[in-house]
C-alpha cells in the first residue's frame, strides 16, 4: 500500500498543477474555450481562425457583443413645449418616471427659482446649487411634448426637520392604488460636508394631498471620518462605505415582491477616479413601501452613474449610466436586481433620464427608451455652471435593432429589398 | 499493480472532475480569485466585504478600472486659423499624423473641391462622397493653430491605374531619413461594389517629390462573393474576411524592427452590428517599408473603430476608437502591437484623430494626445451628410490624471491645501 500511496499522491500532485495551470491560463486568456461557439459566431465576428484569436476577438466572444445587438442605439433630446419650454430664472430638473393614468401624462421634478452662489458666500440662506431650496412639483401632458405645470406636489419640512433646505430628484412609484414619492433631501445648513437623506411622501392620488413619512427612509452610512474641522469634504481620516457622505437620486422599484430602493451614493473624500468621480450605486431592500429599508450586503452595485435609469425589463431590471465612472455609457441588466452585467456601449446618454412606465419594455431591450423625459443645463454665457438653470426636456431613443442598412444615408442607390 | 492503477484511475478522474467544476465556475464568475487583490483595492472600490461581491465590483477588479484613472480623460476640439479656417465648397479631410520639421509642423490629408452626389446618379464621373476624388495635400503651421497649405503631395494616377480615381486618407511615418506616406486608392468606376487598395509614396524631403511604389501594398481578402449581379453591397452569398470588401485608414508604424502597417478593414454585405457599423482593424507586417505586408493571423485585431489614432506608448502600441462598433470610445493597449486590452472609456472622441509624434507620449497614457488635428463634417441644412464637406480642426485632451478636484468647480470653497 505504500507504492499506491506515493503513487497517488504523485499523481494527485501532477493533476493538482495541471488544474492550477490551466485556471491560471484561462484567467490569463491565454487558453480559451472554443467549445462554447458555434462556427456561427466566429462568422458573425469575422474570425477566420478560431485558434488564432485576438485579443479584441476572444474579448468580442466573452462579452457577447454579437448577441447583444438589441441593447445598442442612440439617443436625441429635444426641447419641450408649454410650461417645460424655458423660462427665465427657472429651474425644473431631475423628472421623475412619467405614469400614464387616465390618458394623462405625469411627471414630478424639482423646481426652484433664481440665481445659485455656490459654496462659500458667508451667507447661509444663499441658495447653493440648482438642486438647493427645490420642492417638488408635478406637471401634465396629454402628449408628452406640451406640458401644463399643475402646483406643488412635497414641500420643505419646518425648520429642524430633516427636509428643511430642499426636497428634491423624486422618483414615483404607482403601487395598489397608492402613489410614493421618494426624493432626496438636505436639513439646513447647506455646506459641504452636510450629510443628506432619502424621505418618501404618499397619497392615494397622483394629484395628492400627500402625506410626508416623519422620518427618512435612508440615510448614509455612519463609518466616514473627516479629518479636522474645515468644511472641506476632500479631508479625511477614514473614507468609509461607497455611501458614507450622501444617499442621492432614490429609484423605488417593486420587485419580486418587495421594494428596491435604487440609490446613488458618494463618499468621505470622494476621489478622482478612472472615468471621474468616484460615483456608485447601491440598493436597499423592504417588505413594505414605507420600509425598513435595508441595504444589501451586495452594495456597491454598480461603480460608475452620476444618474441612472431603472426599469424592468422582462424577469429582471435593466439599467443605462450617464456620465461619471469607467461605465458610463453602458445599458446594463440584472437577472437578480443587483448582479448587473454590460449589455451595451451608449455614447450619448442624456442627463437624468426618466422612463415611461406604459410604455410595452419588454418588446425588446430598448423598447422602455422609446422616449422619456431628461435635463439639460442652460448656462448663460460667462457663468458657472451651477449659475445657470436646468430645463426639463424630452429624450427618444432609436435602437439599432432593425436600423436601415447604412444605404440608406448613402444616395440614391437602389433599396435592397 | 492492478490495484494501484485501478486506484490512480479513480483519483485522476476525481481530479479531473474537479478541475473542470473549478474552471466551469471560474468563467461563470461564481467563484473568485480575491487573493490577486488587496485590501487597498478594495478600499478603492469601495467594497466593504470581499466575500460579498456584486456583478460590478467583480467586473472593477478584473478590468483593473481603479487602476487605469490615467488612461481617462476628455476630448475638446478647436477651429483652426489659417488655411485650415472654413473654406466654402472646400473638402480637407483625414489629417495624418504631424511631423514636427526644423521647428515647422507638417500634415498631409485629403483634399477636394466641389460638391458630393452620393451613389447612383447615373453620371460616372460625379464625385460620390467628399474623399471621391481627392488627392494629398500637405500644410505647414509654426503653433499649430495657424496652418499654410503647401500644396498637392501626391495626386491621382494616370488613367487605368489603381489610383486612377481617388488618393485619401494619407498617413505618414518618417523613418531614416525617408518620408512614407501611406493612403487609400480607388480605381474607377467608383460604384457600391468598388473594393479598394492602399498605395504609397516615398520621399527624402516632407516637400517631395513624392515617388509613388507602382502598385498597390495592401487589398482585400478575395473571399467574400456576391449574390447576384445588382451594384448593391448588402447583397452576398458569402460575407468572407473582415477586410473582404476595402482595406481603409492605413497607418504605418516602424515598431519592433518591422513595419506594422494598421489598416481598417469593411467587409462584404456589411451588417448592422452591436454598436453600429460592422467595422475592424488588421494588421499587415514587413521587414521594409515596401513591403511585401503579410496580414497577421490574428486579424481583426479589433472589433470597431471607424478610425483608429495608433501611436508609441512605452514598449508598446496604444490607440484611441471613434465611431462605429461596440468599442468604440475605448481607449486600448497592446504590448505586443497586436493584442489591444481596453484600457479607459472616453465618451466624445472626435472623428479621425491624428497624434502629433513630437510630443512625449511616454510620460503617461494620454500624453500622446495632449493636442493633434481631427475633422468635422459641415453639413449645410437641408443637406445630406454626405453633400457637406470636412474642416480639418485641433483637438486637445484633458486626462483625469492630476485633474483638480471638483471642488474647483463648485464655487467660492476654500481651496484643499
Amino acid at each position: 500500500m505504500k507504492i499506491i500511496t506515493v503513487t497517488t499522491l504523485c499523481i494527485s500532485l501532477l493533476l493538482s498543477s495541471q488544474c492550477l495551470a490551466f485556471t491560471n491560463e484561462t484567467n490569463k486568456n491565454t487558453t480559451f474555450d472554443l467549445s462554447k461557439y458555434s462556427q456561427e459566431d466566429f462568422d458573425y465576428l469575422a474570425i477566420k481562425d478560431p485558434t488564432k484569436l485576438s485579443a479584441a476577438s476572444k474579448r468580442a466572444l466573452e462579452r457577447n457583443y454579437h448577441k447583444n445587438a438589441d441593447w445598442f442605439g442612440r439617443f436625441s433630446t429635444q426641447t419641450l413645449q408649454g410650461d417645460f419650454s424655458f423660462e427665465e430664472g427657472v429651474t425644473r430638473r431631475d423628472p421623475s418616471k412619467v405614469l400614464l393614468i387616465d390618458g394623462l401624462y405625469y411627471t414630478w421634478y424639482s423646481k426652484a427659482v433664481g440665481p445659485s452662489y455656490g459654496f462659500g458666500t458667508g451667507d447661509p440662506d444663499k441658495k447653493v446649487f440648482p438642486w438647493d431650496k427645490t420642492e417638488i412639483w408635478y406637471a401634465t401632458s396629454k402628449d408628452g411634448n406640451t406640458w401644463k405645470e399643475q402646483g406643488l406636489a412635497v414641500g420643505r419640512g419646518a425648520k429642524d426637520s430633516f427636509d428643511d433646505r430642499s426636497v428634491f430628484t423624486p422618483e414615483v412609484l404607482a403601487h395598489n392604488g397608492q402613489y410614493y414619492l421618494v426624493y432626496q433631501t438636505i436639513k439646513a445648513p447647506y455646506l459641504n460636508r452636510t450629510k443628506n437623506q432619502v424621505g418618501m411622501a404618499y397619497a392615494n392620488s397622483p394629484h395628492g394631498p400627500w402625506t410626508k413619512l416623519n422620518k427618512p427612509i435612508l440615510s448614509p452610512a455612519n463609518n466616514g471620518v473627516w479629518l479636522g474641522e474645515e468644511d472641506n469634504r476632500f479631508l479625511v481620516k477614514k473614507q468609509g462605505d461607497f455611501d458614507s457622505h450622501k444617499v442621492h437620486d432614490p429609484t423605488l422599484m417593486y420587485y419580486n415582491n418587495k421594494f428596491y430602493l435604487y440609490y446613488k451614493g458618494e463618499r468621505f473624500g470622494e476621489k478622482t477616479t478612472a472615468g471621474g468621480r468616484e460615483i456608485r450605486w447601491g440598493v436597499a431592500i423592504a417588505d413594505k413601501p414605507e420600509g425598513p429599508y435595508v441595504k444589501s450586503e451586495f452594495n456597491p452595485i454598480t461603480q460608475s452613474g452620476h444618474e441612472l435609469a431603472i426599469w424592468h425589463y422582462q424577469d429582471g431590471i435593466a439599467m443605462i449610466s450617464c456620465k461619471d465612472g469607467p461605465e458610463q455609457g453602458t445599458m446594463q441588466f440584472a437577472k437578480d436586481g443587483v448582479n448587473f452585467e454590460i449589455m451595451s456601449y451608449i455614447t450619448n446618454v442624456p442627463d437624468a433620464i426618466a422612463t415611461v412606465t406604459s410604455l410595452d419594455g419588454d418588446k425588446y431591450p430598448g423598447a422602455a427608451l422609446q422616449w422619456g423625459l431628461s435635463h439639460k443645463y442652460v448656462i448663460p454665457a460667462g457663468k458657472q455652471w451651477f449659475e445657470g438653470h436646468n430645463q426639463i426636456t424630452k429624450f427618444t431613443f432609436r435602437p439599432n435593432r432593425n436600423k436601415r442598412q447604412y444605404e440608406s444615408s448613402m444616395g440614391k442607390v437602389k433599396k435592397q429589398k
